[in-house]
């Protein structure tokens, strides 16, 4: 495979996180967590008590609140928009909502041609409690902390849309993604688009870097991807090519090149990978995020210390490394047990 | 790394299926479906109707008909007996049952020294059933049909004991892997034995075959696999090298080395790996079986025959194929497709 050329950004007045990000290398790797806004901090459970997940995705002052409480509980280097990848298809009118213990549920599938053409732009007066948010977020955050914006990868909204909700076998999009090509790629376009431009725009208002979340890609082998999925990916990263851009996936190890390919500068792994394998792989192209096994947090310390400096040995292999989870923290996680892991990483100095 | 050397079966009165699962290429490559004797077939729900699961498990007859169902209707190469990896288990006494819409729920999880030690050694008497079923299955399969005995592999069997039942995340199995390494190869080790030895009473009632599934095991990276779960995988298959040996689990693209090396003679291939890669990093070694997605069989015919042809082309290049999805057929599956399926298999004859 020939590296692509990709336009890696190099500005020392970036905060560490979008430096790694972009591909250098630093002494000691910057870390976030995915879904580190989320249900293991008590501070959040409280808020969200009162409002519903999607009032609270389209209100400033909740999105700036949720984003801030684990960078100021953790002292991690980012914070990470407080949001949900169906918050750009909620905001250009597709009826859904976010069912709490189930997740996204769309009131009519999509899966005709008249369907797709429905799905319109989006335009920035359709998420603009977003883009208030991200000003008042980049006003609250030190110089040496980065805000993160992000999109649902086009396949991944895909697969909400056509199932109607979460799926463990993927069988409708499937179905159509084999049996319909054209549609299938016209609804990915139209998707592309969408994500593509609700990157730009989070970037316009202040994000500092962004991830592409493609959760769901992991269920297709390597050819299909990059036939079927890659092409509109790299569409969407396309919006967001003058920052640092993190694309990620879960159980997407057969396909670290191909997500590398689309139009990232850093390769988000899965915890099944194991980082040495990850930084051969991709390490030399990408930098490479992750992976600590969410699920390892629940281990004895010495257990995890062990392994969080194995990941950061690792990661100081490829062009930057950002440490963080292989996947989400899990809802029953114990927050000081990630404090605790932010200060080990910060406290460990490499060679640059 | 270095080939193991595998005592290959060759035996050329063998069905077809056990020929290639041993490392021999044929062909036409034999086909069968994990999870053919299920709910994809309306006569094995009209039977389910009237018996619980685990009831079922442990009655000769029902044992016999459910196994046979599905060799009658899609006229596959293989039966595989119909029972779930938790029958040891509770054949010695673990008070568990299985759940519908849920899966194997144990009433008091696994979690100290003295849960272990209550695991007991697996005689003929507490499978009775079970081998009684094989020799009537045996008596109704045409020679040129296998009968492929399974059992569950330590790790698999361990998460539903130690969760509790059916885990998306393993936390309570994870920090006892971690954190309590000497309690965990205790349990493994116990485990291995019992699913060793119900391999071996398998293979001695008539089983020409047999598949160990890791189900789970795709939660684990390559090195925690390597030290903490494939030894005990090894301890088991070694209970039946007597004949050929497939090693499955979901989601193992980064562990088929490691899953052919710990003494398989054929590697079940997950479907989000694309065969012709499987077969380079395997195929050398071991059989492949595999690999059609199981939500492929929601689409249109064209797009399944392309990759059915597709993958029985990859696997010429393996040392042997078995033909089979590369997942358990889904509910909801059309059984006649499943039955065309086999038809396009067994015309499609190569060069051996």
């Amino acid at each position: 495979m020939t590296p692509p050329t990709l336009p890696i950004v190099r500005d020392e007045h970036q905060p560490a996180l979008a430096i790694a990000a972009a591909g250098r290398q630093l002494p000691t790797p910057p870390v976030w967590f995915m879904r580190q806004a989320g249900r293991s901090l008590p501070e959040y459970r409280a808020l969200r008590a009162e409002h519903a997940m999607l009032d609270a995705c389209f209100d400033a002052d909740l999105i700036t609140e949720i984003t801030m409480q684990p960078v100021r509980r953790h002292n991690v280097d980012a914070a990470i928009l407080f949001s949900d990848i169906v918050v750009p298809l909620k905001a250009i009118g597709v009826d859904l909502d976010i069912v709490p213990g189930r997740g996204p549920v769309v009131a009519a599938p999509v899966r005709t041609r008249a369907d797709v053409d429905r799905l319109r732009d989006l335009e920035a007066e359709d998420v603009a409690p977003v883009l208030e948010a991200i000003g008042a977020i980049r006003g609250q955050l030190r110089p040496d902390q980065a805000l993160i914006g992000f999109a649902g990868a086009p396949f991944t909204l895909a697969s909400y849309l056509i199932e109607g909700g979460p799926s463990r076998t993927y069988t409708h999009t499937k179905a159509l993604m084999y049996g319909d090509p054209e549609l299938w790629h016209a609804l990915l376009d139209r998707l592309a688009h969408i994500s593509g431009r609700y990157l730009e725009l989070q970037v316009a208002a202040g994000a500092q870097l962004v991830q592409l979340f493609d959760s769901w890609a992991g269920a297709l082998n390597r050819p299909d991807y990059v036939d079927l999925v890659q092409p509109h990916s790299r569409t969407a990263l396309g919006y967001a090519t003058s920052v640092p851009r993190i694309h990620f996936g879960v159980g997407t190890g057969e396909l670290l090149e191909e997500i590398g390919a689309a139009g990232a500068t850093c390769v988000g792994i899965d915890f099944r990978v194991d980082m040495r394998d990850a930084v051969r792989r991709v390490g030399g192209t990408y930098a490479v995020q992750g992976n600590l096994d969410p699920a390892l947090l629940f281990a004895p310390w010495p257990a995890i210390e062990q392994r969080v400096r194995a990941i950061v040995d690792a990661g100081r292999g490829a062009r930057g490394h950002v440490f963080n989870l292989g996947h989400g923290v899990l809802p029953e996680t114990d927050p000081d047990v990630l404090t605790r892991v932010v200060e080990l990483v910060h406290s460990l100095e490499g060679a640059a």
